[in-house]
């Protein structure tokens, strides 16, 4: 086989065969094939597309390419969940405590994060003393006795996928709806749970921009994982503007301890409950999601979720005090507001704005090397179709100086768009399981 | 200036500004973007296209890429010509001299041949003692004296050029008309003549395979040649066969030197009529096309263009003996006919497979480093529409040994289709100029 003639079959917009699919993710896995000539290949995938058949071929190709995890020792369904990210997505946070409190494990291996804001691993890391290191028998420990442990990745999941998504972020071929889905799928296609529950955002914050082209990867998705024997749930959210409250580590550990509390921001709250229930059903938990929602409820309203959330804390190495002292977090040396110079209704804000004013504070990294602050960020306090006073605040900035603090304070403000009357969009615009769609 | 953006703006069917493509180029030729971009953009190219304003901008900026040729030194309007090639094109060969006889310089800069068989320079150097090395002053020397010269490239023209054709070749984007266009004309801009002659080859054994494709390639280049005051001629031509009788460095000189006392063969003595009529109208030696051509027969019919084919041999160190005694040329080890097992026309003669076998008797190169065999190739004494009889030698093998020689056989005949019918197709099939098409 000759990776030159696989290039022109899908730049001649042919199919290419389960041979000639598995032969290009060998090649990538054991770097036989040049980039020069993978980055042709995704310009033509991403400009002729991919069948049904063709990415799901790719996905199998990509999660055979590296190790597979193993959690047999857990008994009964393994549900695992993916959002496709974004600005304050500090969901696992929540989820997971909530979910292991309604008794349905949560094994998470998570990555950290890349742009905008750190991923969960950076989150967790903020709580002093956390550990994300942890050896496989305390995994198994924590997960056999308590229902819930987070790590970072160890083992060498989906390689393949790993160069393809480097060579795409340089390449203009990230946005590729069957490059997305067999990405995405392929991870979790090596990570053996048996059920998964998809956050696939959608609006100007999101890789997908429109509700049509969030539906179509959704669906593939969904083939994806069925063709593989999996069961899933790929639900379509809104995400007109970042998510919730807090942007930046500590105060997004805060922000899920609210919500753990149940006083988070009504979103972010609202979207918590969302993912969770499908969860419990997708885990046979619950028999529908209403029910799975008055389990969830519960667990909050009791305190069991709170609890779940310290134990793994403890169990982790963490400081469970910050639970009920948030100044044991690492705390931000500049703190400044930021005041609504109008009266008005917040119409929209900016969640790549938001990402790149976080990058000035240090919230994120550009780059592998670059280290997190974890003390700071933002906190947005109103939120799309708020109304505001003028000199109301509606922001705080976390920053590590003075300088970057009004930088940054400057830029969160352009990420505002202003009017004299705006909505809130309701979270879940839809779903789809085996059955199809399923619009809310 | 951000390459990615560039990707993504080609990749959306964007514009490129004059700033975009020159800093691409730029970066090129600098070696400061990467391959596997570069090849994204090429495959974006490939697929989106680029308007004519693109195409003219991308070719100015290669031809900038490196050296300029410099022809003042030569009186009057300089003519240079360019074909897209093909098995057994030793056009040069015989049109250089022929124009040269009529009063019209010809100062030629030619590569070596990769793929099927040798370049211009490589069929030269099957004449004993042929040199075609020369310093600045022999060229010039020599083009003021007796109006010929050719020489391998020393200077570095469009390096630019250089590098995106390599990367072309082996990412599936070479079938490209912009990118096309663009390779041959910044070549031709960067080397100084006043007006182009360019053959177009049209058919099975050329990049293009349709009239109407070639029409549009032809179209492109005499655009940019017009936007950067070249005087563009592009003739269309018929390749559905390889290009005269011999395949193969001495064997070519062979068949040129028996045009130029006019015994060559119908098709090839057709297609050197054509292009020089061109160059004398381009250079203003001629009124119009007939005129010219009666110059030219004139120059074979009295001898003159044989004896400009002498004076270049001898003044470039060849021996010119070989102009009466072909047996001073390499001569092949071993020889074998190849004879028609049927009674039938000749169809159609598949000139990939001809180069191909003459890859098998060394009579070209794969690799920058492969030594050609001068002596080796064929003569293909039948041609598509050529009536013949069962047992009547169609071909003539030279090989450097016999299993060669028995394998290659195979192949020569394999490209052959025959029919009971077949007829001849005329050479040229159109030109354009800066009026438009002109069908023949």
């Amino acid at each position: 086989m000759n990776i030159v003639e696989i290039i022109k079959k899908k730049r001649d917009k042919g199919e290419l065969s389960d041979e000639e699919i598995r032969f290009f993710i060998k090649s990538v896995t054991e770097g036989g094939v040049p980039d020069y000539q993978t980055s042709a290949l995704l310009m033509a995938v991403y400009l002729n597309g991919m069948t049904d058949g063709e990415i799901s071929v790719l996905t199998d190709a990509m999660a055979g390419s590296g190790d597979k995890i193993d959690l047999s020792y857990i008994d009964g369904i393994k549900v695992d969940k993916h959002s496709s990210g974004g600005v304050g997505d500090k969901t696992t946070l929540v989820v997971a405590p909530m979910v292991a409190a309604c008794g349905l494990p949560v094994a998470k291996m998570s990555g950290r994060g890349l742009g905008f804001s750190g991923g969960t691993i950076d989150k967790l890391e903020a709580i002093p003393g956390f550990r994300t290191s942890l050896t496989e028998e305390e995994f198994v420990t924590f997960i056999k006795r308590d229902g819930i442990a987070l790590m970072g990745q160890t083992k060498n999941v989906a390689p393949a996928d790993k160069k393809l998504y480097a060579l795409r972020d340089v390449t203009g071929t990230v946005e590729s709806i069957p490059l997305i889905a067999a990405s995405i799928m392929s991870k979790k296609l090596a990570c053996g749970s048996d059920s998964i529950v998809l956050d696939v955002k959608c609006g100007s914050g999101a890789f997908m921009k429109t509700f049509e082209s969030a539906v179509l990867l959704a669906e593939k998705m969904e083939r994806i994982g069925r063709a593989n024997g999996r069961n899933v749930y790929a639900l379509i959210t809104d995400m007109d503007q970042p998510l919730g409250c807090a942007v930046g580590n500590a105060l997004e550990v805060k922000e899920a301890i609210e919500t753990l509390k149940g006083r988070g921001s009504e979103d972010f709250t609202e979207l918590c409950y969302i993912i969770s229930s499908f969860m419990l059903v997708a885990g046979e938990k619950a028999g529908d999601l209403n029910e799975a929602r008055e389990m969830l409820m519960k667990s909050v309203d009791n305190g069991t979720a709170l609890e779940k959330f310290r134990k793994f804390t403890k169990n982790q190495g963490g400081n469970p005090e910050i639970i009920e002292n948030y100044s044991l977090l690492p705390q931000a040396p500049a703190v400044i507001d930021l005041k609504s110079p109008v009266r008005a209704a917040v119409s929209a804000i900016d969640g790549e704005v938001i990402g790149s004013a976080a990058l000035t504070v240090k919230a994120g990294r550009l780059t592998k090397e670059d280290r997190i602050d974890h003390s700071t960020g933002f906190e947005l306090f109103a939120k799309k179709g708020d109304n505001v006073e003028e000199g109301q605040t509606i922001a705080k900035i976390y920053a590590p100086d003075e300088q970057s603090a009004r930088e940054a304070k400057e830029r969160v403000f352009s990420a505002y768009s202003f009017d004299a009357q705006a909505k809130k969009e309701k979270i879940l615009l839809g779903y789809i399981d085996r059955e199809g769609l399923h619009i809310d």
